[in-house]
């Protein structure tokens, strides 16, 4: 039960710290852009960020899309019961399905909470039956409706 | 109860997928490496992605972060149950606040729905406990921890 | 704690029961058809149905309507509960909504239980926040979507 | 994940809402008398409302009952835990007993909700054991009782 | 899923209810002694209480026993979830064990409810696990203590 | 947080054991009767049964009713949620209400469950309003149908 | 179900008392140090500690470790759901992990509350999946994490 | 949100865990006979030990006592919620309690839970009634009764 502490050491100084709440901001700007921002000269920045990416601190770049401007009007967060040894698995096998954004295990109601999204309630019923339903090891699947994203 | 129906008309075709699934992915390409990839050319993909940014299909470019990595161990998925008629105000008070990175209304358990990222569940208590709890309007707060994100 | 025993006497025969099942299918039947359909004269009909009326029995005839189909996308089972001594104050008022089209008094997770018709969950989250929430007596507003409706 | 957008176009005007809202409070106004209280004429209505049930707008003229008055005392919102992906079939075998009322697929605490009508508790159990709870793929059934219904 | 209301016609009056209230709170009592505190003669109280009993209007005449001053010191409100279809079978079977004081289905977070009187914590996971968790049909047993019974 | 444990001796026989389960079976059996069935004088069972009495393991000679036999179809079990420093006082003041017939503290997911008896829904919904809700401390009440009884 | 009331007569008087409450506090005290607080000769003290462990009431001397400080900073309450029948025989499987710190059956959501040691949300899923998860009888496991030990 | 990282380095090797696990087993052990075990001198247990306590690793020597061997029949686990904002407030408050064994701040269905002695249901309902839940802020107590604990 007892563990020999691993030690852990990141060097995360304020520069790094900035650079990224820039880059959260808007993931297009260019070093030159950040540089002018921050008062520092390109590569500089090209090297921190360079850093931050190999460190896998920044683990990608993105877009956020908004979900009902394409046609996608329901958005759900889904959590599932599964058989506790398919724990891992099954959360392995939700992460192939293009309907489901986000899978996490978690200590809430449910060991696994997913994100969703789907044209309306109907296809909702339908993966949740037709796709997500037939993988084995899972018990009980429990959406819950987004009805407006305020932040993230 | 019966409303007119708004005619909601949006062009997105497969074109408009396609980069918006590269842009997912890398969130940095240029507007020529995604025309190589898909064989157009340049311009054609700049007019559409400016396209999908005005109608605000993309929402922002960002980056995804990796919470640990900067020391913030503990990420919890925090429902929030308020005073109904504050259900608003409140929400849009918790977008402010840089420890808490979602926010929605949801018809899950709690009306609403946030992610908090936390140095430890000693940072997070506090959180809840002197920041999120003193906000007028809020009955119960009650934290899940995310013991590992899989995706998203 | 012990009462005297009311009697009650309905008479409802076979073919009140035939009636009601031919009403409930097609609410626009005239006498006619109905007598038709079950072998006999007009005049049996026209008495038997004023008697289920005026017994309250049928208590209206009506048209159901498919939500969807004027825009409402947003069908919702939302349990209220509230301040107990406000119990049947607030089930009275909320009966007065146009937006709210069931209410009853339930021994389930909530004392009341309605279905409410939306535009889409940012206007369900604005019904419940800003025109249900401010109801005097009301502690919390349990949304439930639902996602398709295969009867009634 | 991203999908064409469905263009939906459905002509629905102030004139159609209104003869709805007539028809709900009573389903067996004749045209002519729609068409006095909203001063147009008869064949106007007439065209409307044809229009409105072609369209599945008007899914069904039907009756409402008062159940209690024909001796079915025990009214029940009943939530139906099921195997996901037996979720459609089961929903579609509900639908055929005359007992249940209501079927729709739900994202509340139970995947299914149902609205059943009993003589009294005693039948209820029976219904809910012998009838309901021997389809294949139900693992759970949450009866709710109504004690009163105050609309709809 | 219309009836043939039954008639019930149950003549029970002002004195009835004066008998079975002197009954419940003292089951013991003579015909004589109900009959002087009511001022009426004995043969008129033999002859209701006969009739209250043949009615089965009084199910039993018992007492009232403090299980902590027999030495069980644990009493329990269990609920209990049985696989549907063996609702009515399970519960028959409970109702056979000495240890379950009441048996009754129920609309609660439990289609079966009973009291269970046991010695102490031990004994009573003892009973849950090996006698009344091995009844086929059973899937889970809830108990909750009861602190201190106040009435009845 | 240590305490002298009370030294508790309650001499409970064989004898004492036999006579409780033939009372509970009738409590009208004469000391005579019970005599004859245990093969003992009825001196013997006279000061037994007065005994238990008086060390208050009798806690009373009682009758059964069957509340549906007089018109109280709609008994529930009914979970409160009270005020924490209030739970005694309420509990109290709950003991005095005829439709109140068990009142007790539990470990369970209300503090307090109580037993009630009401002619049908619509009054069990009054008391729970008028009577119930309006008591001082009260926060929320939970009604659970009982269904059937099959025991106790 | 009444059974004959076992006589327990334990010997605790304040002397015990103080001396318990000495040793929780410093495990470590000698019975000279003790002795001394309590003004009272070493003999004494040694009968009386002698005493306590061999009636029991002092289970075991040990330490309280800070689990954060060698590397384990995930300490869960992990409610575990089994079959019935199987309950007393998980319950002692579970006793031999060196990850679950302590076992019972308890009354509340889940039959079986143990509390869990990991070095990080990983580890605990994989514990909960890998080892826990596989054992025969357990049907859900639920954890929830402690944010802050403030006592015990 | 981003915070710098903070070193943390503690040497816990092989030997200092062999030595908690022997403490926690026996925290009664002479440093001469832990040396002997290890087969290790005794100045080197002594300096490991001492390093223990001052890092703050051993929190401190204890003794683990049997409840109900002191007439303490009663052990629940309570869990209580909080306005939020007094959240640390009322921990801190809780921590002062005798009766209180254990106080943590969780994610579970309570954002406090603690560990509870009382001689029996009675003394537990008069523990939450009168000295736990007149604390400001408390809004909610919810105990689970431990029926056996097998571990810790």
């Amino acid at each position: 039960m007892v563990r020999k502490m691993v030690k852990k050491i990141v060097e995360i100084d304020e520069l790094d710290f900035k650079i990224l709440e820039l880059l959260q901001e808007d993931g297009r700007l260019t070093f030159l852009e950040i540089a002018k921002r921050l008062k520092l000269n390109e590569s500089t920045i090209r090297k921190r960020v360079q850093a931050l990416k190999e460190q896998r601190i920044i683990k990608r770049f993105t877009v956020e899309i908004d979900p009902a401007k394409i046609g996608l009007n329901t958005v759900a967060i889904v959590g599932i019961d599964v058989d506790p040894p398919k724990l891992l698995e099954v959360s392995q096998t939700l992460c192939e399905f293009k309907e489901i954004r986000n899978v996490a295990t978690s200590t809430g109601d449910h060991m696994i909470m997913t994100e969703m999204w789907a044209r309306d309630g109907r296809e909702l019923t339908k993966i949740i039956s037709e796709k997500i339903g037939v993988i084995d090891g899972i018990k009980k699947i429990c959406p819950a409706i987004i009805l407006e994203k305020l932040k993230g």
